[in-house]
């Protein structure tokens, strides 16, 4: 078990009033304890917390005017991730749970439909199981390059395949989409996270359907696995985007900092110097 | 207030052992009753039937050995829309419902990311509203030819923009991703329906958000509005297939029809002369 | 015949020694005479000419050294494009030349090998011949927004179709594509014309091969089919860029000026004002 | 040097009176001698033969009436193909011959300019020459799975890459779009050839041009490169069809024969059991 201390700032200058939707606030996750937690906002805005259907997703809405806003988001939270186990089973679709079928299916940037071949040609004669997503994971990272710039908002994982080249969110579109090909079903996770070098920064990860349960897989290989604090899970991308917007609108900062927890000190944020104050509501 | 007869019935060879989802009964949703249905299938299946987690959609699915399996649905439901007001306005952003939001973003096969200098351009000088959702339909009847086997499994939105042609499906996909792209939430509706000429058939239509509820359009104008039996509801059409295989099968015969219910008169389906005897359970 | 004096100019800062072909001079072609013409560069700059090996389109190139280079080319040319016979006639494909065969055939910006289906179900039903192309003209015009910035380098014709906008080449792209859809050879066209609203610029239009010849169209509809000043002719956009550079280079200003010539007096460029000087070689 | 007898024929069955456009025959490529050659055709076609501007590719064509067709071309030649020097440099772009230039440009299967990322990534670091372009085609060879049906015509060389899976047309393809996208002037090639394997078959291969020359790669490894009977050369796959056809038009059979030829002795074609009979003009 880990704990962590988060602090997540944005700023933003409102050209014109604009509706925001964050989703930055950790998630009401079985394998998460939210010791506490605070959202700061500028002292104008009405907040609307929501969580979506499936009760793990936390979002909230609010319409701006223009003018500059700030948010502020702090938890301490402590992450029990359970054993991964390497001998955990690939289901056969008939032992799945009907609620899991669902992330079968082809998604936005994550066409496992047009990846079938592909996908047998490559991982086919691997033995199913935790094993063969690791082997898409260790094939993922000797192909595709990490680079920042290198893809955009609309990349899926197809062009991820032709362009060789992304950053942790096309890791983790093409992790989900080759596991779908190969009827694993497989689920984009979006969280907080530490890497082995800073800054700290939001990070996406997914998840397989593998020994009857959701087992978390991080394709690049850059965060410990057990280290991930999860804001939300999805799809794909599209459903877990931090900050949503409507309007005109121009981002002046973004500061999400995580560090491990020591009881009795303040956080030691590695970038704490970086931090700019935030008129709290 | 419509009623209707449905008879829907299945006959496959099952080359090897496989796994089946079906979606081929009528939805438990509002405007809705099921006065009475069945469902057979031969005798050997053990058919698991769910509904996904916004309780609209009744799924059932079973294991099949290698051998021939039919499956026979029946059901007689009255359906009463609700009335379509050409006042219904188009909400703001914060105006929607936290659980409406979802439908604003892009899905595989509607990728309203990609559309919208093309929907502003075309439908963004028209003035909000419920006639606005009918001018998408309008333009997309006027330009978009309907030709069976114009498209593929893998068609999107885009592609059939590019190809001006599809069919009911790929008409649904187009109105949605329209939508979307004008920030107007909209969704796949899949259903039964009479069509103007028979046979009848499987529809596909969508529903866009206005007037503070989810309101069906229809842009191929291929059949009657308010007689059409809703089986699904999701963001796209591989939400809502009315048959999931993974397996080596092949499909002998399908056959959806359906009729005006007559009280105290057996249903007189159009095409009855194509009916195929099921083995019942 | 119409008489044109051409003054057209660039000016660049050659960041690091960097290789430039231009495609810029008026082609050596039947239609065209040319009256005088000259080309001033940069003193240090060692100019080597070519013709493509159908020798219509004129080339130069020439290495630069870092630092800053200017060119600039001025011509007097008269163009005398044959009557537009409306009632030319499309060939029948046993009856097109040997050499125009190549133009049937798709090419990188017009993949007219995936626009057959939209091609025939759109104009299939027009009587063939010089209206036919003139019809895909018209639809072209009606269905495509004219809109600088919404295309970019590698727009192809098909993704014109799903965006229904883009700028003169994507209208050329359109309907050379088209045209080859339709069995019709059709090729790119690039030239120096006034247009009905200055500022005068660079253009792009087609040409088609009806009537036993090549014909000369524009779907944009913005320019004087007859005062057209041919700079080069290829299967696209590709064959007949004005520019391409090899290295690390940044454009300080472009100025592709035509007026009407009028004998005796000095060209009267509508926009003279923006002229830059040149160092000449 | 080589000598190869070739004996290629092909049998239609014409629907409808169509047009048919041939590039069966032995290019007049300065590496091969051609010591005779015979063409036969059902008595009824009147044969048109030409030559690309380039006078290389040699084409024939015919307008064929409904009915059966047949046709046989026969040739024996030598080829010397000159050494092939892994010392060869890649040219600067300023050393390149103007004539070459066309060949740095993206075409209809060829995308470069969509890969000069992937491009880079992958073979930027090696060191430029001859054995750059092979580190291309041994990596081709160890990404894509040769695999007979993976692709279509319409398939281009990023589609390849994405789908990880093509033939000989596509490795040739992915080889140009590589090249080019490295700057390396690249085009395709089309030919007869003995596999290590039999049945004879066409190849497709491509050329670089490196050490001031065209040189000859083949990216799937699957045949010797100094055997190669070259019938035509292009930008890519569509400027060498062996058979381009307007109209309605059944292959009943296509048999590309080739063997060494051993002076005094009839052709021993691995596969002559195969032949069928031709009735010869």
């Amino acid at each position: 078990m880990y704990t962590f201390d988060i602090d997540c700032s944005f700023g933003y200058e409102v050209k014109q009033p604009s509706e925001f939707i964050f989703h930055i606030q950790v998630a009401h996750h079985p394998w998460q304890t939210i010791h506490e937690e605070q959202l700061e906002v500028s002292s104008h805005l009405h907040i609307h917390e929501y969580e979506d259907e499936k009760e793990l997703n936390r979002l909230f809405r609010f319409s701006a005017p223009a003018g500059p806003i700030e948010l502020r988001y702090r938890a301490r939270v402590s992450v029990d991730m359970p054993y991964r186990d390497p001998a955990f089973r690939e289901m056969d679709i008939a032992e799945l749970p009907s609620e899991v079928l669902h992330y079968l299916l082809p998604s936005r940037y994550c066409e496992s439909d047009l990846l079938s071949g592909m996908a047998q040609r490559t991982f086919g004669h691997i033995p199913r199981g935790f094993d063969r997503v690791e082997a898409v994971c260790d094939w993922i990272k000797a192909n595709i390059a990490y680079e920042v710039g290198s893809s955009q908002a609309s990349t899926t994982a197809r062009d991820v395949l032709a362009n060789r080249a992304g950053v942790c969110r096309d890791f983790a579109h093409l992790g989900v989409a080759l596991c779908r090909a190969l009827n694993i079903p497989a689920r984009f996770v979006f969280g907080y996270t530490e890497f082995e070098e800073p800054p700290p920064d939001f990070h996406a990860l997914f998840e397989a359907y593998v020994g009857g349960q959701w087992v978390l897989f991080d394709a690049t290989r850059m965060a410990s696995i057990d280290k991930i604090v999860r804001i939300g899970t999805g799809t794909d991308a599209k459903d877990v985007a931090f900050a949503t917007i409507y309007g005109d609108v121009e981002m002046k900062y973004m500061k999400p900092l995580i560090c491990d927890h020591v009881d009795g000190q303040e956080p030691n944020f590695a970038h704490k110097d970086q931090f700019i104050g935030l008129k709290t509501a």
